[in-house]
């Protein structure tokens, strides 16, 4: 197989690291096949940044599939929890946040594992980070291997042998700062990209919510402008 | 904890099995949380069928949720494709069969999973069989045992030791001739359940697809009738 018709599913969130994955993912060779999860997220800007991505790096397809993940409740991403405003770097890293989504990378993983079967595609790309994870427990190595080895048995493709599955996490060990970098280098567009958990009406980030920390954080250490906007 | 208070989650699909899983999971004492997934199956009564199954038995809870399955194609469950009709069972016993849904038990389990964490249940069932399994890979006991490692990893509950999630399958290696006469023995309504791949407009059976032959000999090996009603 040329280097050129390798395919790969990368999950793409709207987010600054899934957007920097997929650029990571055609830097590779692969021809990325990106799959959106809608899963009931109360804010509805990561769908239409997903797809603004999507377009501006040129995937070779871009799909949303919808799971009605709020139905479980649980989450202040899904449910009518107030979402933590301002909290301080030690109280980020207090536990698991409430923000946590029950088995939302295992729901999403399943999702992108079915679509590669489909297409063929031995690679699934997760923008997953062990540094900023914010103590989310399916973002960590651990999770990322059992998965793997889950993948060869839950599937026909993977039970026959015809495709041997790897789930790559080009993210895992790099800080925000570093992401941030990389993705500049390969060109990303972090304008069209949604971090915010609490954003208003119009979509503008608040600037204070973990994620918006984390993300104003990281630009700040990569030196350069965060080029969206905030209320804050 | 009481006896009577243990809660499970059991996947729910409108079929045989998983009516008599949640039958056995009332019997040991669980009180039921029902869950159903509707992935987009071409044949809409097996939903029905879930939910008359899920009164019939007096669940705690029951809860459909959608997952857009047959977005991701490849599967004549989902996608436009012909159900086989009429195969020997020395055809059905030849590889994976095009009724394979790619990652559907990974999917459904990876729902009840955050179902299960959700409410706080450690157990979770599945009424996946690996003696007349029709060769699905996602029905053998090495992708459940894989999955239930993935649940200890995957989730807030099972990283901080709250809760050490549990996948059971009652049916893993029962015939479906013992699953009936159990089932039987405990009072459940076969007449509720649907198990046809290929009904016709009004619901009734086929009769000649493989799930229906599965079925229909399992009752004849049990000695009873089957209450359901057949085209054939």
């Amino acid at each position: 197989m040329s280097q050129s018709s390798k395919l790969a599913v990368v999950l793409l969130s709207g987010g600054l690291d899934s957007a920097t994955t997929a650029a990571m993912a055609q830097q590779e060779g692969f021809a990325v096949h990106g799959l959106t999860i809608d899963y009931g997220q109360r804010h509805r800007f990561e769908l239409e940044s997903a797809a603004r991505v999507a377009a501006a790096l040129g995937l070779a397809e871009h799909r949303t599939v919808a799971i009605d993940l709020a139905a479980l409740g649980g989450s202040a991403l899904t449910a009518d929890i107030a979402v933590p405003q301002g909290r301080s770097e030690e109280q980020q890293a207090e536990g698991i946040p409430i923000t946590y989504v029950p088995a939302r990378n295992t729901v999403m993983l399943s999702m992108a594992l079915g679509y590669a079967e489909v297409l063929g595609a031995a690679d699934i790309f997760i923008g997953v980070n062990a540094v900023d994870y914010s103590g989310y427990p399916d973002c960590r190595p651990e999770f990322i291997e059992a998965f793997g080895r889950l993948a060869n048995l839950a599937t026909k493709a993977g039970v026959e042998g015809s495709i041997e599955f790897r789930i790559h996490t080009p993210l895992l060990k790099m800080t925000k700062r570093e992401i941030i970098g990389q993705g500049n280098k390969l060109g990303v567009d972090y304008r069209l990209t949604h971090t915010c958990y609490a954003p208003n009406q119009q979509g503008i980030a608040c600037g204070t919510c973990d994620a918006c920390q984390l993300r104003r954080k990281g630009f700040a250490e990569a030196g350069c402008e965060d080029p969206i906007e905030y209320q804050a």
